[in-house]
């Protein structure tokens, strides 16, 4: 039995009987925007700069929220609280998601018209390893394109998923490698854009680059907080496009994301950056970032 | 109140009680498939060709049904045939959708490799009026361009749908056209593709041009029986790229869908097709069209 606690539309629910209605849209069409949160002390983190972002997600996408944004940060805490309860002394998973309502098939006004609706998922965090972090990612640079920003945009964190998914499956069913973990997706100009649910970047002769926003990525807010950190810690920084092939030349390798923070890649395509083992600009990086985190965290709390 | 019958998993339900568990991933990640029946005096049309497609669909996402193909055709039919006891008399709408399943959050084997589900919806067929039928419709070639194939191939009739229905919201919040019916998209070479929900083509001195399936489009089913219906008439074919001018230039311009049949277009951006009418050529083909279909029809009831 998975163990979460799902709110939709303010009705607690165990995974098990947490439904939405076949008409939903986000069923229908994935025709939703989400936001994942992750707590630190029990405390969810940077929920301001989450919300921020679904703002900037429904203008993307013509979506007019008929709840406040005090009622989504309500059902989020309200949801983390309950849970936590039930199940204390953890940190905790927290999604958010919104999706255009439910209504009729179709894409006109009496179908598309409907009340927002919600959902808030809440579970234990699960980290990634010890073991792993010493052993470093292992990436596929997927054949897949990532979408292009003119067709649906990167930056709108929607649950129209399929294309992140599909470069993971790629990277899983792999004739040659069996071993990645994950995927890494370029645009059609072969430049590299993000992975599959994190940022990426690298660092080259103590220079920190990743791809920039216009690219046609998500806005991700760890990756600013990265980019803080750097620089507070004297390095250059470059918001730069580049093809995957500088990663292979590169002295390290990085990925974000919420969950990971900031995260070793020790391999792409098979081929291993460097030594091989996570760049020692990268772990100091993640002590730094992590501690500006709990900065921010304690911040927020007063 | 809608009034449909929906089948989850075998379960009959009306559309208020039909629901799907928020872990289902066409819910978290728009990652299902589906297709979409009309019935022709009562019975399916078409189910094998749909269910060949929900196929091809399957192998372009690393979709492995857990259901067979019999389960799914026995699930529209039965649907079919507990809606139509209800609400005798009518024409049908099918919906089948499947998804990958139920489970956890993320991309992992134990999340992926979930069971698939499915869900059949069954409501009265809404067919354009005769008025619309007089009037054409008035296209939008939106500036959003449609999901690159090496990106999201639309040959896959996902739940991933919010490239096409941005595309129609953008036309439906058009600043100088406040009647647009719907909208074109263009790839990102300047080449028309399709419609939100459509095929599209064109008709200059009686040949009936449409781009090519390799452009990246749906493989409409409709569309080809438009192709065999054009030939039969002795019109020259052609599967040819071409950009939004070339509609503004043509003699008569149509749309094809499983619901519309053939439809005649007759303005695009606020430009008349030629006189403004609905196309002669359109409108024969729309008759004999309507006839092969139902010629199929009967064959496949024997």
């Amino acid at each position: 039995m998975l163990n979460a606690l799902i709110n939709v539309n303010g009705q607690l629910k165990s995974p098990s009987e947490a439904r939405v209605p076949v008409m939903d849209r986000g069923f229908l069409y994935g025709d939703s925007l989400y936001e994942v949160i992750r707590t630190y002390h029990g405390k969810a983190f940077g929920i301001e700069e989450h919300l921020d972002r679904l703002e900037k997600s429904a203008q993307l996408c013509y979506l007019k929220f008929d709840q406040t944004r005090d009622v989504y940060r309500k059902a989020m805490l309200d949801t983390l609280a309950a849970y936590q309860k039930q199940t204390p002394g953890l940190e905790y998973y927290v999604r958010l998601i919104v999706t255009r309502g439910s209504g009729k098939i179709g894409f006109g006004q009496e179908c598309v018209m409907t009340p927002t609706q919600y959902v808030v998922i809440v579970q234990p965090l699960i980290l990634p390893d010890e073991a792993s972090l010493q052993t470093g990612l292992h990436l596929h640079v997927a054949r897949r394109f990532r979408n292009d920003p003119r067709a649906l945009d990167p930056a709108m964190k929607s649950g129209n998923y399929l294309n992140s998914l599909l470069a993971y499956l790629e990277a899983k069913s792999h004739p040659k490698h069996s071993d990645y973990d994950d995927a890494l997706l370029c645009n059609s100009d072969g430049h590299l854009t993000e992975g599959t649910t994190f940022n990426v970047g690298y660092i080259r002769r103590g220079i920190l680059a990743t791809p920039p926003l216009d690219i046609g990525i998500l806005d991700g807010i760890t990756r600013r907080l990265l980019l803080e950190t750097a620089r507070e810690m004297g390095m250059e920084t470059r918001e730069v496009r580049f093809p995957k092939e500088r990663l292979y030349e590169a002295d390290e390798v990085w990925v974000t994301s919420t969950i990971k923070e900031i995260f070793p890649v020790t391999r792409v395509d098979g081929k291993k950056i460097k030594t091989g083992k996570p760049g020692p600009l990268t772990l100091r990086l993640r002590e730094k970032l992590h501690q500006k985190i709990l900065q921010y965290a304690e911040a927020q709390r007063k």
